[in-house]
């Protein structure tokens, strides 16, 4: 473990790094940019995968793979969508190593240079729609419903784990619709599954919206998002779902036979989550000693810790224990027993304490006399004894308390720190001070999006779905507005 | 679907291509040898990831993630690995496009030179070394069992779906071992897993053994394999489990503190498995009628298929078929009701037939008055009349007579292609006329390998484990010889 973790209060972005290392999420690599995700972070990663998974499937959609390579030519045919990702990527451009004549190692072969120089994937559209040129000809080939798990590159100059890496890991979907309707349909719909599984599995808030034109994803005609408020006060974006149009239809000529027997584009939407919710997990619910994490998505749910000494005494503990590790497996919980003799009591208290394991269960000979065990909650860090005979019903209704409480938790900050405001100075002056989401009145320019971006850091995070349409005027050019946006610094 | 599948008579590798294909395995993407793999294909490699996942989870590995690019100067490090993996390989040398000064589009922008190359892993055991050195310090740390399902890159200059492209899907195991003992007990561990699931789950009988010098894995000190036998009469490497000894601990200087308190090297394996396997499930199932899917494999195991006039008519064979298709789901089975009304029944057979459903249940307004159902298995194609009530027990027990069946088949094939040969001259007429594997005795020496290679283009596939020891003489030389080795052409 070693010395004791930074503290929110003192440096949150610091307490953040550390604690992504130190409770083994992942860490940096020796490769500029890219982490090592760490098998207890993974775990976590694996059960935010199985659970969208579940969800994908149930609406229909089926998982493929695409190449990972990307001619340059194809990110160049749809206009803005190469503005948005072609400039920062990493480039292939040959194909073989040889060995340095000087006798220094290896080198590039030069001959060994390719016709077309081919970019690691930041995002797969454009592979996709030149492949559903071939998969699409009539109405009855749609909706095609496709979900891609990949990992993608983008060459980013500033990293932090998690929420910023050059290649990261996440899941695309690429629909296809006969009509607009259905398609802005689908788009919407992947934004509420996004919104359930951050809710009830992340036990995480969130804000559903849409894009300004600014801030839309390149090639879309309409962005549909989910914004979470970290403890810190600052937004993060954590999933996006977008109306495509017939943009990329357009671009790849990909047009199918209607029912009436015309011809016409494709309408399309993608959609896609990433290990950044690792990030939002961390911020959303860990405290000062270390992670916190939903029973949902906690790869250990039920540590037990045997108090002993010498072998004999563990040897009696862990008879105890072993019926009940059985008993709570059965229940579908996912329990550890840490009989280990290497380490003591004490650093296996703070080990799962700052892994954020839900519910730990210590049990010694005076336990064992007593018939009881000793409970502790992580997200309220409270202690209690439950009776043997208890044990399995106390655990299985604690994790469910638990999961409820972290969400409680963290819709209770987030409702403290949604401001409502109506003059710009007051705007820029809790930006500061407070931090957090404000809702407020924009006059729906990207100009006036500027000039509060450049001032205040603050961006247009979403403008809501929910809420009244209540007319007012723009807080910086008192020009009319129609609903108030969601601004806030941002991850 | 179009026209008729060629037969595996007419041309073996044409029946393949068309069939990975036609059956909507996998298709050719735009990009030089990397391959789309579709729905159906991706459905029955998700059913291949997960039973595998399970049998790693349960002898204690866990799963991790780590970068995609390795620095070129990684690769040099262990000196027989660059040899075997620096060559043909993808090498990204620029990390930004920019738009070209006489506006014809997007280029290299050469102010974003890499300083030095990143390779696109062709597998990780040098950045997985470079990470373990910060993991391990002491034998606590250790044995450290680590999987990780990941996509990789190398450079063939002949691809062929799923049997050898330039991207592919695997999982690569990375251990880390106290003692040598340990490491090779854990390769051949990996080894008895692979073999396990070839034949148990997908129904393919396999040999294993060891591979001679010059075919083990460039690294590696001793590799185990699994070796199937195609419909063809040619092999196939199924999967390898590589004992690596202290050379990747030394390349990457991995020491560990002994309990004694001494510094030792670690010791190390490497394993993997591919979306070849597809392949592999392919060629040694499937008939001239399409795919033959072994159960335990198959997306679909149950289809069942209504015949009917007029939609009245559908929804009276509906509301029979709805109940059956729940009681077959609670027992674990899956199922797919095909009620489209855009195709017609005739279609629908040629279709499940051609993508390997093992069981077709039809009916029509006949069978509702008898009470019975047809049902066809799909790898005998042999046809039955079922009463209604007898359906989900008919269905469940013949599901498991067809994925023995499909072994048993897989097992007769290649025990009438598994040859004893002492003569030179036999072997060579055989190798052409027969095919299969081949057994005979080898002087031990890489040249009379590399001899036989050359002139008959077999290669010795492993040295069996199973099989007496029997004294003999190499066919080639006349030397003395330990025992029988396997020869035969291969994929």
């Amino acid at each position: 473990m070693g010395k004791k973790l930074t503290s929110r209060g003192e440096d949150y972005s610091k307490w953040y790094n550390e604690l992504v290392v130190k409770a083994e999420l992942a860490e940096n690599s020796g490769v500029r940019g890219c982490m090592v995700i760490k098998p207890y972070g993974y775990a976590i990663w694996e059960k935010m995968q199985a659970q969208l998974d579940k969800m994908f499937k149930e609406t229909g959609h089926e998982n493929a793979y695409f190449p990972i390579f990307i001619p340059k030519s194809y990110l160049s045919k749809e206009a803005s969508h190469v503005e948005g990702f072609a400039k920062e990527c990493a480039v292939v451009t040959h194909y073989r190593l040889k060995n340095a004549e000087d006798g220094s190692g290896i080198v590039v072969d030069e001959d060994a240079k390719l016709e077309e120089e081919l970019i690691v994937r930041p995002t797969s559209e454009t592979i996709i729609w030149d492949t559903y040129r071939k998969w699409i000809q009539s109405y009855r080939d749609l909706p095609l419903l496709i979900n891609q798990w990949a990992n993608v590159v983008r060459w980013e100059m500033r990293t932090r784990l998690f929420l910023r890496t050059t290649e990261f890991l996440w899941q695309e979907g690429h629909t296809a619709h006969a009509t607009k309707a259905e398609a802005i349909a689908e788009a919407q719909q992947m934004m509420h599954i996004y919104a359930e599984f951050a809710e009830e599995f992340m036990g995480m808030p969130v804000i559903k919206g849409t894009k300004t034109e600014s801030e839309r994803f390149a090639g879309a005609e309409d962005t549909y998002c989910i914004e979470a408020l970290m403890q810190d006060g600052k937004a993060l974006q954590a999933g996006t779902s977008h109306f495509l149009g017939q943009n990329f239809a357009k671009a790849f000529d990909v047009k199918f036979a209607t029912k009436e027997g015309g011809q016409e584009y494709v309408w399309a939407t993608s959609w896609g989550v990433s290990t950044r919710l690792m990030g939002a997990l961390v911020m959303t619910h860990s405290d000062d000693n270390g992670l916190v994490l939903p029973p949902k998505l906690a790869p250990i749910q039920v540590v037990i810790v045997p108090i002993y000494k010498g072998m004999e005494e563990l040897e009696t503990i862990s008879q105890t224990v072993r019926p009940l590790v059985g008993d709570l497996r059965a229940k579908g919980i996912s329990v550890k027993y840490d009989d280990r003799d290497t380490h003591k009591p004490g650093f296996k208290f703070n080990e799962y304490e700052l892994k954020g394991v839900p519910i730990r269960l210590a049990v010694g000979p005076r336990d064992l006399l007593n018939g009881t065990y000793e409970l502790a909650r992580r997200d309220t860090l409270q202690k209690e004894s439950v009776r043997a005979q208890d044990v399995v019903s106390r655990v299985s209704s604690l994790l469910d308390e638990i999961q409820v409480n972290l969400y409680s938790k963290a819709l209770d900050h987030r409702e403290r720190h949604i401001t409502e405001v109506d003059s710009y100075d007051e705007f820029k002056r809790l930006v500061e001070e407070k931090g957090g989401f404000f809702l407020a009145h924009w006059d729906g320019s990207p100009e006036t999006e500027e000039r509060i971006k450049e001032e205040t850091k603050a961006t247009i995070r979403c403008i809501p779905l929910s809420g009244e349409r209540q007319l007012g005027s723009c807080m910086v050019t008192g020009r009319p507005s129609a609903q108030r946006v969601l601004f806030a610094k941002a991850y």
